[in-house]
């Protein structure tokens, strides 16, 4: 089978936990490189939960360091809806430090890009700081990337301030100089991630299946995005779901700018739908997802973990 | 009945006409002035229109010509939406001269406050130009205004710009004047403007209803605000309905503040329904509407015009 | 003689007291109308101070009270540069309220203007939120507008701010009404204010010009504005001394627009004497003041006090 | 004799190659590497001049290349300034490719500083995208820096627009990103740099001094920083003399912020030499020159070169 080559540039994160486990047990991907940036917490806590994810799975994938803060915002995390760790609630496995490259993750990226004779396609699931300093640094390696597939931004209003997504709005500069960059970009943010939702009776489905199964449902006690009862949102795991099963979500060709001047919005990407602003579009922006289809999709990813 | 004391502050434009229409045959109203302002059309134009419509529906209401640009924002009109006249689609007769006041909107405004013993609600359907000069001007007359019943603002996306409604986007200034003023304020805005739609149906029943309805069915059928087909949106009507029927409305006190300073933003009302921004609620927002019962009290109120 | 007519609008203010003596005892001058604006101090005591000051010069100018507070921004005063009432160090009789007009500020400038058969100067040594009021309520007074001889801007650093003036930047918005509204306008701001200075030998030669020389010398042992010893800065008779002896400026045509996004420079008169920005010229901006001559000058204009 | 280790980062430029000039020559400089960035020209042609310099020079520096763009503004080249090259004028040698570095200017950079037994000195001439991107990429090399002595930046206009300087309005960001870094940092920009004058005289006087006077006098006749008659302005041996001959600059600690927001004076450089924004002083910042004096150390300084 031809597996689609991919980088995963995150900050685990308990959403990110699943989104990164679904994503290394689906045979459609090849996981090439993991990179981390600070975000939903520090920069050390992000990439030794990566380390440990990949113990936990058993599964092989180099690891690189990237950036300790925004570009230039001020760094707030998200240690409120992740707990203090990032990944509080399952009692994991020490790192696996053999995994993690001297590299600086701008460095790595670039390599896996250049080296790869096919284009790589760029998983980002948290602030886009390793991004825009890969495109400040190396403006070459656009043109070996196939796409990215974002889990950031939203059409209409935040999670991170009344206007402002949490990826985007930890470094708007960084998200901006990404959707300026000419590469295509899919943008899955809030306007899927709110109804991406698992639900109690998924959870208890979930629970039962393995080790994977057990570390997911006591994340999922633990984790503060959305609720146990209402529906836990999975913000992170639509960007894998539209690499894998692209038909769950609407998609729309727009233009999006981030806002970095408001005094109350700076972050805000303004999801051009009805083309105020006369731009050529820059991003396939997905507004709307099947919920009860992506439950099914969900479990069903899961259930191919260890 | 005691009937509650008004000023409606407008720019007609074919939804301030079937606004106007309900509030001055309403007999829970009282309207005592009619105030105008740039905004859907020119001043000129809009002054015009109150005149004709008051002539029309034989009523002898005083109307005061305001300000006839925004306080800073360059102005651009909407007669994309309403036409070139503001009014297109019907034959209306000339204005009646007689009613309009020698003195500027602000000062009559003023006026018509401070004399009444009981205080005034302000019914604005327009860019909030007229209501900012009169607090910068006169901010003695806030002790005896009830309160403010506003079309404007939108806790999500914009119909003037990506992230601006149209009547905060004329004039982001003077609507955050307004937000800031102290004065209670219920903001009915595309929240549930986008929802207060008349269908065909509703159009045919209308169009039998004495000569307002054949006026409204002649506008209707030139209106822009939405579709015929599909439903056009009833936005100004949304303030008069707030007051005569508040229980179509669901309402949150928030705090509301306008983006003076985004690139892309600016006009956005940032309506903080989770708090981020720790300040005290300045505002009732309505952030939905009963849309079917909706539809029925606009015909009923409709009925009751000539 | 042929006298300009002019309207002075002013916050006094100690070194407004001074512009206001030389004003109203110069036969080239006729000050038909004293307007007051929240500014230095509180416009209760401003308008107090410029009523003093009549009573104290014995001359029969009505006075209107203006604008409480900025337009947008926060109302941050100067008491620290003109004491707690604004003209602090002498012993001024009660104010003269028979001088005080029932009208606001901006219909009493409105109605000044209008019945004038000559155009009138306005003369603004204060923040501009009056003006900025007159010309949004009124802009037809700007045909009957002779010119605006401004103290405010600088076309470098500022003085309430790192890169604002006192005047602009207490109320940025009004300035930008004012720079864009079509009408003449002389800006002589800190270019000009920072070398139109009193030095001890000067004070001392005033002290003993009559009653205003022995009034003056009292505010100027207690003005905060520069020092004693090194130079007392007399920001508003530089809008004065342009209407009597122009010769002593170097002026430049330009184009100036305030900053109002900035997040550290909001304020900031942008003057650009380059043409960065490629716009026509909208004032006549003072770039330079001899100082020698300016000192002869004041000294002679003041002498001709009572 | 103990050389003081720096980086230099250029945009050659002909103020640039004068500045190069005198360090390379200067016995009390070891000039461990010189590294590029967009700036005066593209970042071909500078990376291009600086070999061309060091092949003319005869001096055995590696170069790096650095970043092609700003971080987020748009690049705006000064060739109007420099010529379309950057050095027009003079027939230079072809560039000696063999000092060109493989490595990114950021990590040779890191590498350099980072193997250093002293700390190193950091002598920005040009827009700061690379100092940006090094922080942020590396930000452990902060401990083994001595300091940053920029050509950048002004207390009072600018001259690449109305109030911002040509270095830090090229990339606003990335100065602000240096300012707020914890680096010590020396400013000497526009305060300085416009009294930096060679005057006709010192033409004629450097015209004969070998090959590179020869050089500098075609540069000088070409370049249009000021006038060949009234004084060619050497803004960027600025840095190089407060590093030789310090007690030529008056020098004051504050701090200083970069303007990101405002739609007129974005990459003005807030300089609060009076302590407005109560913040703590993050540089020392260059405030006067003796003009006399760099005159004559100027010419001393380039008389060393061959």
């Amino acid at each position: 089978m031809n597996q689609r080559p991919v980088i995963i540039d995150t900050d685990p994160g308990i959403d990110d936990a699943l989104a990164i486990a679904i994503a290394l047990f689906a045979e459609e991907l090849d996981v090439r490189l993991i990179t981390t940036v600070a975000g939903n917490v520090s920069l050390e806590n992000v990439t030794g939960n990566a380390l440990r994810l990949l113990r936990f799975f058993e599964k092989e994938v180099p690891v690189a360091k990237g950036a300790a803060q925004p570009l230039i915002a001020e760094f707030v995390d998200a240690s409120n809806v992740h707990g203090k760790t990032g990944m509080e609630g399952y009692d994991f496995p020490e790192p696996d430090m053999s995994l993690l490259l001297e590299e600086h993750a701008v460095n790595a990226m670039r390599r896996v890009i250049m080296e790869s004779p096919e284009p790589i396609t760029l998983v980002t699931i948290a602030a886009l700081t390793n991004i825009a300093l890969l495109f400040a640094m190396y403006p070459e390696v656009k043109r070996n990337i196939r796409e990215i597939v974002m889990m950031g931004g939203s059409a209409s209003r935040g999670n991170k301030g009344v206007m402002s997504e949490f990826n985007v709005g930890t470094d708007p500069e960084a998200a901006q100089v990404v959707f300026q960059s000419g590469v295509p970009i899919v943008m899955a943010g809030l306007d899927v991630g709110l109804k991406a939702l698992v639900l109690p009776e998924d959870s208890e489905e979930i629970k039962n299946m393995g080790k994977t199964g057990d570390m997911a449902w006591h994340l999922f006690r633990r984790y503060r995005g959305g609720s146990f009862q209402t529906g836990l949102k999975m913000y992170d795991s639509c960007a894998i779901a539209y690499l894998l099963c692209p038909e769950l979500f609407t998609v729309e060709e727009t233009y999006v700018e981030v806002e970095l001047r408001g005094s109350l919005t700076a972050g805000c990407t303004v999801v051009d739908l009805k083309n105020y602003l006369h731009k050529t579009p820059n991003a396939k922006v997905c507004t709307d997802i099947d919920g009860e289809k992506f439950r099914v999709w969900f479990r069903q990813a899961l259930a191919k973990c260890i």
